[in-house]
This record gives structure tokens, C-alpha cells and sequence, in this order.
């Protein structure tokens, strides 16, 4: 079976699983105070360009998230999002959890248009009466977003800079941030995210770690006493060491950027066989998720062959679907779905 | 100058003032332990013809709004309503504060409609993924509206029995119940309301109370220990013979209906003049607050004679304003806006 | 029957009602912007020698003690208080509820000594590990305590000196303020805890209004946005009139303080009364409630002619009652349980 | 430099980090539907005997405890835990964000008692106020205590059979379990727990795992939906294979019990080597656990030779320290030990 669901479904990268059989045996201190977090919150704040970053490693994206959003805000505050961001729509409900709304707004393939998010700000603080609504405390977005399209530099310089004139931060998720890196004509660097985002993290899982996100703030804004605020959402990991010797291998020798790399090369190539055995495109995106509009009576064939994701439904005779590529794609994938499809 | 802007404006009715005064150097027990909230509670179960019922009084909406919610939804539960309801927009985000979703849905001045609330619910349950998102728990409407629409019969059974299949309550906001009661043309009863909602408020704030509300569960499904829950919202009164005297004379002699009759009545007469004079509405309603749309310079002018609510911008010369009667409109109210308009 | 059970069994001062009663049919604005919430205002900022005070009315004393401490308190913060606290007690758990622990110290009848407070700060910021605990961040102290004991101005002082050397807010219950200004042997002004509490409130319910309790924050330090954050908690209440109007009359020709001082002097006479009757004092307080131990076998006796509350167990043959004086005793009322006893 | 601080500061055991070798590059799906979590969650029900167990793989300690406690209490009630319990004292206030009170009572050696269970819910349903009170709704312990101790079987069933009577659940925390049924002297089986408890778990990171701890349900008693409820509080795993196949061989061959036993033995190996050397118990546990009273001034030589974890001022010239052995302990740092000692 060729397995193009997900991002997720093999174990952990090789290099970053030679990293963790070396270092097994050391004896290191818990909860992150371990010399490999230390090394690791380094490389990043050098790959990032941002010396003063804080820097934190969680375990998942929506613990991540809650944790970022929880924090940030005031108990009145709630976060603008796209009504398709992973906030608004597949936590489960973790940010109402924690508290806060997460106000959405449209979306152009999950990206916020500068001008909706200043929009919504403009008229919020027109009303009079806005002491009895949800003041809007944050910007959300992902990057790439939940359809894999991304940001360009001015786009994010345009969100940065009313955020800045708001008062509010703009936090990026970056749950698939190394396949945004990836991207050649994408003209978004780490360095340029750390400079326009307050707050944003490097997602580890999707990108080959067996687990760990990196929470980045990046203008000394880290809350005050963050350690036992995570602590008391129960994100707090006694083997720190797991996240701080995987990025710390992540962040040797580029090994982030070109684990995004391959897994482009290899979307660029999913995506010439998709257009070649004729597939309709829902969003052709720029990184490593692909979407196609699928004859419901043609997917139990399908995934007679590939496993994929279903996405949505398009209409009643159409589904759309969802292929990736990853960290861990082989040219041997490749080829096998260029023969099956 | 005259006052229109609301409906909770003035003090109290005078036959609750005077209820106050009699009963005011009783020895009663606190908490809601005293005889007049018992027989409150008596009076009201006779008039909704539901002797089951099970009746708790609290101070105002957006605290009734949240211990229904969050004591009767489980934590991965939201609340869906109209993008429109008072819990969407005007309760700066008091659900999600205790924890929950509001999971909005489109809607006509304010109702929703049983078709959209289905066809939620079917997809909701039709995703295999569905548990990443928000459960869909409670259906939450008002009546009247916040547009001060008013739903048939015929409209809430049929969301009662949508309801009833798919086993979540319904749940009615009666913040201004005694005006939709006080309509003739409507068909829809205290006692419809008791058998087709499983839970609702019969607002007192908003039809002269000093202040309460009284929550009724109308199917034995008060969440067991109702008090410890109350208490721990920090909604819990001391003397809760305020509500009990109060609720006790709205139940006598049908004070209640009687009060929205007269407010509604004197609703007929604004719409007349408001047609009379001219003005072109923005909505219509059966109910005590109509809404207008004024050019923006004839606003200030406007303001001079008349107290009314802003509501929304219609366009960018013209404004939507709300102008309601209440249990304290008199008729030299409505002779003296005719003369003044 | 004689009532000397709490303090809220009867409805609300006469002098108050008489305000309520005046101004009922003046048209004001909601959520406390009437011009009686402005005046009560500036009346208790020039009571309290505090020109700069912060002043917001709510409904009830757990609702004020939980939007106190949960609006400033950060997350990872909990509140130290007294085992015997109202808060670590009888409040449902409403402080856990919004999501902090009540930190508890040992107490002299329900008062909290400045040295162990000052041991569990100590301690607290000397051990290294305390990253995985609940920081100290407010002390709680209820003025009189739930016993009726008072501070003096000694030990407030040193209580609030230590809170300014720690950076945490000190906090004042006065759910029975009155009855703590009305004792002539105290030294405590409200003057006085203006100056010493960085925030505290004065008890309306327990005075003899029909509801209410005025939060003064002392030093700019009342939180950004409070109305939405007690709007969230859902604690705004739309006729805001009535806690201005009842304040207002309050701190008009020194009412407030008339009141306690005569429940003072009655709680005198009470005393004088159960010396006589040869009732052993479990503690005899300054203030308007007095706990006697009394044979089991005499309470049923007792509930006979007198309603009084149980305290606690004593031992298995006793049990600790209160009998309270409050803004409704009457010459009459100790006449009668001087007869009666 | 000797490590004996604690148990979890090497990575993880080398049979583990074998089968996530093995198993690296296989497709599985993720959240936990992957054949090894499926196995691991067979082999635990048949270790626990205990066919109907639910079982559920989360992170960390803190995180599972809030979890469950969280999901399993009513919002109004609290959980009862003795003094010293990790969710009292160490969790930075993690049950208290989640909204519930930890009502604390008196132990012994981290244990508590049946008889003082007992007394509290006596005494709580004795009091006929107790609607202003936090509801005991959930007895917390946990086996081996944070001191190390065990209750016996006989012991076990007391709190079990109070429980049931009481109609709350008994929930064992089991972050050092493994160590608990590593000591022969111990009455209590797997099979005692599962029985006897209402909900447990079984804990992977202290006994080797990298991350991991199996959460089991014993009576049907999983809340309905829980992974949204995972999910919600942020503790769902992408790469849940992490906890899948690590369980699945903690749970092959006995590794897990082999595991306790060896830490059990180089434990007793520990208090000989202390007692030898003239050093003075604090509390000598039958578990990994030993608590020894240093002088301070020798303090600071011991630490040049052996970390050692701070564990309390045992008097103005004394400390408490511990010494803990692990699944990572070896027969040389025995002898290196007491050549150091």
C-alpha cells in the first residue's frame, strides 16, 4: 500500500533517531534544563537570526497552541483567525477550553487578507459598545496554511505591521513550517518570520521528530514564570531531552531545511503525476499537501492502491482529497503511485 | 427628552415595587429558601402547565446565558446559535470564558431555522474525523429575537423535534419572553414553550424587575446539585426573596402577560408613527423594539427630542437604530414622539 | 419567633428603599453609567480619603471575591488565605472554579498573622524547585473575619507592608465592613484601609441593601477592561441604578456607618444578655456576631423561641451556634430574647 | 559524578528505544490507532486481568492526573488527596486551572488513611449546609506515595469499599507503579489495582519510557467521548506509537515488572550501603525511594561526589535528602557508591 495521507505516519527521521540512541545513556537533568535544550535553543536563535529569542519545546501543535494563545492573552481577549484555521476547527475546542474565542474571519486557501483582519479591528473599536463583546487580542495564522498555500514576505510584513499599530501579537503556527522553508520560490525565511512574528513555533512532528514543537517569542515577550505555566496545562515533559537532542540535530548541518527541501522535490513530483493522469486540482498547493477533486465512485478504487486523506466533501458526486508528500517520501514512492494511478 | 432607547431604563413595575415594600420586614430564610420563592415557583409551573418543572432564579441574562450552558453541556460540547445571538456577540465571551464553543449558524433577523441546524448536525456527525471538532450539545435561540422576531409553533417543534432525535436540548433565551407572550397574532404560549424547550429563561430584568430571571428545566434535566453549581458562578444571591417577591407578583393576576400586552400594544402605535412619519425600516417586528434606518445627518437631529439605541451601520451614510417600549412606555410617551418626530 | 440567626434575613434598610422608591422612575442609563453610580462614587472615594479609587459595584460577596482574585491574579497564581476563609470554605469552590488555588494558612480566630504569611512566602521563593507549585500572588483577609474578630491597624499594617515588600496585592473581604467601623475600640478607619489594602470591598447585603458590595481598587490597580471582565463572568448588571441608588444613600449623612454602629451597640447588649443568661462563649467578638457552646440537648429547646445558626460541632455533646445583630434589630428583638432566654 | 537523584534522567531503556527501532519505518496511523497501541492495550488488560479495561496512552504525569480528574469530576466537586500528593503540592496548581479543588487531609508517609477519609464525608453529609461547600467527589493516591510507601492490600480495600459506599472513584496515581510491583514483599498484584481501583496508571516515563503512561478505566467507567477530551486539554498525540509500541514491550516478557524488580533490588543494595555508612533515615520506603537527614555542612562534600535530589529543611542544621535508584541503576554505581560514601 503507498501511504500519501499524511505527514505523520512513520516513526522519526534517521538522523534524529541516531541523536536520540546516542545521547540515551547520558545522564541529563529533566524538564528542559539539559545541556542539548541549551544547545538547541542556540542553533535556532542563530538559524533564526533573533539572539534574544525564548524558546520553549512542547509536545504537539494543539497543546502548542493552547499553551501560546492561553498565555498571550487576556482572560477578555480572543484570537482572529481564518474560519479553516486548525484553531477554529480541529482542536476539539482547546482554546474555548482555555477560555477564549477564536474569532474567524474569510480566508483565500486558509491564508487572513491584511485588509479583512484590519477591517474587523477598525469597526471593533468604531463600536461604541464593544465593552460587552470579545476584544480581539491576537492574530492567528499558520504557515503554511491547513491548505498549504503560504504567506509571501510582504503579505506578512503587511499583518506584522497592523498588529504592531493594534498593539496585539501575530502568532504563526508552524506545525509544517520546514516544508514552507522548503519551498525555493517562497521568499519567507526563518529569519524574516522572527522579525515580523511575535510569537510563532517550528513544528517538529510533522517534519520527522517523534514529537516536539518549538515556541518562539520573539520580542522578550515570553510570559513571565512560562515553566510553571506550562506545567499547569500539563505540558511539562520530565525528559526534556527528547525534544532538546532532536532539534538540536534539526538544527545541525541545515538538516531542517533540507528535510524540507527533499519533501517539495518530491510534491513537485506528485504533483506533475497528478496533472499527468489527468487529476483535477481543488488548490495545487506550493508545499507538500495536495488536493484533488475526486469521482466519489473512483475513491474506493483509489484506495484500493494509495491511502489518502479525505477532506471535504465538493459536491454531492465529488470529494476532495488529500495527498502528501514528507520527511520520510522515497523516490521508490514515487514512482509506485506514478504505476498505480 | 424622550426615552426609547431600550426596554431597562427605569426602575421597577410599581406592582413589584409595592410587593417589595409589604413584604420587606419579613423574616425570611436566604439563598432562595423563603416562602415567596416557593410559591413563585408554584405560580409559574400552573402558568406553563409543566408541575415538573424545575425553577431557579438569577440575576440577569448573561449569567443565566452561562450556568445553563456550561451545566448542562459536557467540556467538548459547543452551543450552536445564530451568528446574531446575544451568547455570539454581546456577552463579551462569557461561554467560551466557562469553557465552551458557540458554533454559530446564519439566520433571518435572528431565528434559527431547523433546516440549517439539520443539516449541521448530519455533516457534523457524517465526518468520520469528527472527534477533533466541537460537539455540537445544545441548540441555543431567542424569543423574541435580538431583532425581536418571534418564531410560530409550527417553527419550534419542529427544532424541538430535531432536537429531541438528535438528544440535545433546546435552550430559549426568554430575556424579553413577556413581549413575545404579549403578541396576539403570535401562536406560540408559555405552555408551548415549557413542552417544546427543554430548558428556557422567563425574563424579569427587561419586563420590569429590578433585576432576575427565572430558569425552568422543563424535563427533570436540572444538572443534580444545581446549587453548589450556581453558587460556584459566583451567582448565588443572599436574598433571594428579591426574585421571589418579584416572580410571585408577576404570576398574579397575570401581571406577566398583562405587561408585555400593554408594551406591545404601545409597540403597534410606534410602528404606526414611525410609518406615519415617514421612516423607512430596517425590520419590522411584532415585538417591542423596531429598528430604522436614519441618514447619518438626520441623526444628531434626532437625538435632540428622542433617546434611541445605535444598532449596526447600514451603509456609509446611513445608520440602523433601535427605538423599543417597555413595561413603562405611557401614552404621552407615544403623543409626545409623534409631536416630536 | 426571635431572629438572630445571620444578618440578610430581613429585605433591605429603610432609608434605602425609600431612595429605590424616589428615584424609580428617573430614565437611566445601564451597566452602572447612571449618574447614582457616579455619585456613590465619588461619595465613598471622599469616605475613604482615596481620590483616586477605582469603584465598581457587583451583586454578591462570592461573585466579588471571585472577579477580585480573578482578575488579578496571573494563572500560575493561587491566594493565601485563612483554613477558615470564606473563600477556602463556603464559597463552592468559585476561586478553584475560575481556575486558582486558595493557599491556607492556621489562623486566630478567622485572622491571619503577618508571620505566617511571611514564613510561606519565605519559604516559598527559598525553595529552588518552586517552578512546579502555585506561586503566592494576593493575601486574602476578611475584615471582621467569619468569626466577627477584627485586625487592628498594627496588623494590617504589618500584613500590608509585607505584601508591597512581596509585590502582591493585599485584599479585604468586607462582606460586614459596617459592622467593623461601627466598633468604637477599633483603630481601623475606612480611611485606613484605603491606604493599607490595594484592594477591598464594602459589604452592601450584609448592611442592609437588597444587594450589592462596592469594589474599590486603591492604586491604579484595577485591571484593564474590568467591565468586560465582569461582564464575562457574568456579573454586569443591566440596572446598575440599583447598587448607585442604595450606595449613594449609603454614604450620604454617614448611613453606612450609623448602621454598623447600631448593630454595634446591640451586639453589645446581646453579649451583656448571654453573660447573664450564663451562655459559655465560644469566642466573643467585637463585632455583631457572637458563638456560644451550647448542650446538645438544650439547642432544640432553644430553636424554639430563638432562630439562630449552627457553627460547628464542639464536642458530641455541644455544638457552637451564632446569634448575629444586624442593620434590622430592634430595641423590641433584645427585649424579647432577654425574656425569652 | 553518581547519579542518584531520581529515576528519570537517563533516556530510555534499551529494550525499548530497540522496538521503536524496529518499528520506525512502518506506516501507522496516528492519535492512537495503530496496531501496537491496540496490542499494548491487550497485553495490558490480560497483565491486569481485567478484560473491560479502557485504556488510554498520554504523555506525562501531570498531565494524566489532570486529565482524569478533570473529566471524571462534576464541575462543583473537588478531589481528596493527602497533603503531600503530587496534585497537592507539585503541579503548579494544574487540578485547580482545570476548575476543581484539592481538599487535603493528614498521611502518613504520603498514605492516607480510611479512617480519616471516612470522618471528611461523614462530616461533610452531617453538615446540612454543605451546598456552599466543594463536594468530595473522588479519592487521589498514590502507590508508591511520593515518600515511597505502599499500601497494603488490606488497606487498598478499605479506601476501595469507602469509595463504592460513597459512590465516588478511587484513582491511583501510578507514576512509579512499576517500582511498587517490584517489591516482594508487597501484597498487592496488578490485578489488586484494577480491582480495587476505579481508575489508574500505569506510569512508562520513571520506568523507562521516554514518555508514556497508560491511563486504565476498570468499571466502564471512561467518560463518554474521551479523546475529544484528550485532545481538548492539548494531550493528544500525533505519533501515538510513541506510547503504542513502548507499552507493547514494556508488556512482553514481564520487561515491566523485571524492570521494578532490578530497581527493587539495587534499592535494598542502596540502604544496606547508607546503613553501613552510619547515615540517618528519614524514611526508610520499601520502593526506589530512600529519604536520608544530611548536616548540612556535609551537604556540600557528598555533592562533589553524588547528585542527590533536595528534598526538605528537616531542622535549622539538617536537610531531608533523596537517593532513588532507577530502571537505569547499575551494579557499578552501587559499587562506586560505597567506595564514594
Amino acid at each position: 500500500m503507498l501511504h500519501f495521507e499524511n505527514d505523520y505516519n512513520e516513526g522519526v527521521h534517521p538522523e534524529l533517531l541516531e541523536a536520540l540512541i546516542t545521547t540515551n545513556e547520558e545522564n541529563l537533568p529533566g524538564y528542559g534544563a539539559d545541556a542539548y535544550t541549551k544547545r538547541a535553543v542556540d542553533k535556532i536563535r542563530q538559524a533564526i537570526a533573533c539572539p534574544q529569542a525564548q524558546i520553549t519545546f512542547l509536545t504537539g501543535g494543539t497543546q502548542t497552541n493552547q499553551v501560546i494563545i492561553n498565555s498571550l492573552l487576556k482572560s477578555y481577549e480572543g484570537v482572529l483567525a481564518a474560519e479553516t484555521g486548525h484553531i477554529s476547527t480541529h482542536e476539539a475546542g482547546a482554546i474555548e477550553f482555555s477560555g477564549h474565542k477564536v474569532l474567524t474571519l474569510p480566508h483565500e486557501h486558509g491564508k487572513l487578507r491584511a485588509a479583512d483582519v484590519e477591517a474587523y479591528l477598525k469597526d471593533f473599536y468604531a463600536d461604541g459598545n464593544h465593552e460587552h463583546m470579545v476584544f480581539p487580542g491576537m492574530v492567528y495564522i499558520s504557515h503554511p496554511t491547513e491548505y498549504g498555500a503560504l504567506y509571501s514576505k510582504a503579505e506578512l510584513t503587511e499583518l506584522s505591521q497592523l498588529c504592531d499599530r493594534y498593539e496585539i501579537p501575530l502568532f504563526m503556527d508552524g506545525a509544517r513550517l520546514g516544508y514552507a522553508l522548503g519551498v525555493a520560490s517562497s521568499d519567507v525565511t526563518l529569519a524574516d518570520i522572527a522579525e515580523l512574528c511575535h510569537v510563532f513555533y517550528i513544528g517538529g512532528t510533522k517534519l520527522g521528530a517523534l514529537a516536539g514543537e518549538a515556541i518562539v517569542f520573539t520580542r522578550h515577550n515570553e510570559p513571565k514564570h512560562f515553566i510553571p505555566i506550562v506545567k499547569q496545562h500539563g505540558a511539562l515533559v520530565a525528559k526534556g531531552r527528547l525534544f532538546g537532542v532532536q532539534f538540536d540535530r534539526f538544527f545541525t548541518d541545515n538538516l531542517y531545511q533540507k528535510i524540507g527541501q527533499q519533501a517539495i522535490a518530491y510534491a513537485e513530483e506528485l504533483k506533475a503525476i497528478l496533472h499527468e493522469k489527468g487529476y483535477r486540482f481543488f488548490y495545487e498547493s506550493p508545499t507538500n499537501q495536495q488536493f484533488v477533486i475526486v469521482e466519489n465512485k473512483q475513491l474506493e478504487t483509489l484506495a484500493e492502491k494509495v491511502v489518502y486523506s479525505f477532506w471535504e466533501k465538493y459536491d454531492d458526486n465529488h470529494t476532495v482529497i488529500r495527498l502528501a508528500t514528507s520527511w520520510s517520501t522515497t523516490d521508490q514512492d514515487l514512482a509506485d503511485l506514478r504505476d498505480s494511478l
